[in-house]
């Protein structure tokens, strides 16, 4: 029988260990006392506890079939109401090939991005179009500039909303020409994301608008809109899918309690059909730690199941000094996100694209095919 | 022009608060440096900064409309980006009413599902199917003695996922008719609530469903399911929505990060349109503290625009012994969950439950009037 295995890291005692991991065994799956767990209930089977400095891994076997091949229930059962339980972290995650194969995974994935914009061999530089606030002409003006650099992909800042999908197709269809006047230019595809951060209800209302524009892909705040709705978004339409972490960090920032971010952002981003996610790089505006920015990266891009590997895109106030420290770090199977730091090098954005881009390629090399967008 | 205000409780030394002020405000808002913002920009304006005990309460203004109007967005303002950022809690969230205007919130609420049960004057009684693996017959079994024994509300565990619509059609079906007949025996309503923990995509044909048999409400895992979800739902459906915490608490249970309890499964839940929010009560499997268990209750029926209190819902281990406790702390307007501990007692469920709701009648009084369900 197949079993979903999650590896908790569990703050206590050490006698106190396997009353807890008892306690998740039953929490997780029955939800009542043992004495009224009979033979028809799949009840979590604790595997192992190491005891480990005030802590404990606590390894728990679950049924798959429990995960009903459903992401909302898969991560009910590794992480729903043990996420109450202070000091319970869930620290790693081995799926059965037969639940991820419940899932189709990204549907473009790295070499789908890559042969979209015909680029290979190196990582992919993106920026994004802020400050909320501009008009569309100054967006229209830092996508055309940014294309014409040499630009791979453009994404709408996640502080982008739209006052209605009317205001959202009139911002869309400004950008979209001002890139497709600059891809006329160059010859390349930069590919634009524009965000999608209307209310669910609405979301399809939203994307209808950029399908009709001819535009390939989108960003979505996956918590903000939930996981779920990201997985049926990707799965109906031929869409990149961008993920955004915001309101994500509430998981990881301590390390002593929710979820290990690779799993996060990385294995269950990729269920949920995520192309490229965007995580905190470490020398940016954000604490984020080297390990965790390795697990995220490793775990967009490891095997799982048949899924195709997704794109880790560092970003958070990435500037043109981290590129050595990028390169090393997440290697080409990347795209670099430089926004702020980009757009205030000054007036000559198309020509710090430009230089961006080559130091990118002085380090890479670079294997051009044409685009197929 | 209307504002909402953020309150944060920002860990550090009180010499850095401004600058982290002054970070959190634009990161929030435009995510540029602050050299790249112009007149257009609306960032958010630090009102003021109060050192505390190694960290400083950081409140923060933003413009009403940078919301615009959208759960996803307002979630994304307040605390998007920043939760990236260790040691950095909403604490305290003050919205405009023109803001709280753009949602209808609980469609029921306290009032409501009191009407439709036709109970006042007391805590109602609930209790929860479970384990997940048991036949239909004994949910029905379950379903029709504590309806027997006087049971106000039944609720679905959050674990029970079926297999398909279908089985979820005859689930529900069966412990339908269990409770419509021992309604028809007492005279009174025990309203059922399935859990739908479904894929969004296909949470419709589950709804539909639950509509078509006539039942009344929905258990919904909000967080899971995503919160704007759970308000589109609620929005388009004449349904009572109970909300379950599973995969909320790592956005709370470290005290130094996160979203204050109340916030999250008070205030926010009630934009989300949810007419009962479950909380891990301090006495029970979680160490909920007493503080945090005060703050839900208060946000769930505090004035909030024109929206309509909602009912708290301690569970989580909850027994009986614990009703003084619960009587003080959460008063009449409350749903009281006691599932394990109900089940747990013995065979004869339906006596317990009356022995329950006889307690709680001594304690509170009771006020009954014909049931409009």
């Amino acid at each position: 029988m197949a079993t979903i295995r999650a590896v908790y890291r569990v703050r206590g005692r050490p006698d106190e260990a396997e009353r807890t991991a008892r306690f998740i065994a039953l929490e997780q799956t029955v939800e009542v006392p043992e004495t009224l767990v009979g033979p028809a209930q799949r009840v979590g089977e604790v595997v192992s506890i190491v005891p480990l400095r005030g802590a404990s891994e606590i390894t728990i076997d679950y049924d798959a079939s429990l995960a009903s091949g459903q992401l909302p229930q898969l991560l009910n059962l590794v992480y729903g109401n043990v996420s109450m339980r202070p000091g319970t972290r869930l620290a790693d995650l081995v799926l059965p090939e037969e639940l991820v194969a419940r899932f189709p995974g990204p549907r473009f994935g790295v070499e789908g991005v890559r042969a979209l914009l015909g680029v290979f061999g190196r990582p992919l530089l993106c920026t994004a179009l802020k400050p909320r606030g501009a008009h569309d002409a100054e967006f229209a003006s830092i996508a055309r500039e940014f294309a014409l650099g040499g630009g791979d992909v453009l994404k709408d800042d996640h502080n982008l909303v739209d006052a209605d999908a009317g205001a959202f197709r009139r911002r869309l269809r400004v950008v979209r020409d001002a890139i497709a006047e600059a891809n006329a230019a160059t010859g390349r595809f930069c590919l634009y994301l524009p965000h999608v951060g209307a209310p669910v209800d609405r979301l399809e209302e939203y994307l209808d608008a950029v399908i009709l524009l001819g535009l390939r892909g989108v960003l979505v705040p996956s918590l903000l809109l939930g996981l779920d709705t990201v997985r049926a978004l990707a799965q109906r339409h031929r869409l990149v899918v961008m993920a955004h972490p915001s309101f994500t960090g509430a998981f990881y920032v301590d390390r002593r309690h929710g979820i290990e971010p690779g799993l996060l952002l990385g294995t269950i981003a990729r269920l949920a059909g995520v192309d490229a996610s965007i995580l905190a790089h470490r020398g940016g505006r954000f604490p984020a730690t080297a390990r965790d920015c390795a697990s995220i990266a490793r775990r967009l891009r490891e095997p799982l199941g048949s899924l195709r590997p997704s794109l880790p895109v560092p970003g958070g106030g990435v500037r043109l000094e981290h590129l050595p420290d990028l390169a090393r770090r997440y290697g080409r199977d990347a795209v670099i996100l430089i926004a702020g730091a980009l757009l205030g090098l000054g007036p000559d954005l198309r020509g710090e694209t430009a230089r961006f881009v080559d130091r990118i390629r002085l380090r890479f090399g670079e294997t051009l095919a044409p685009p197929q967008p």
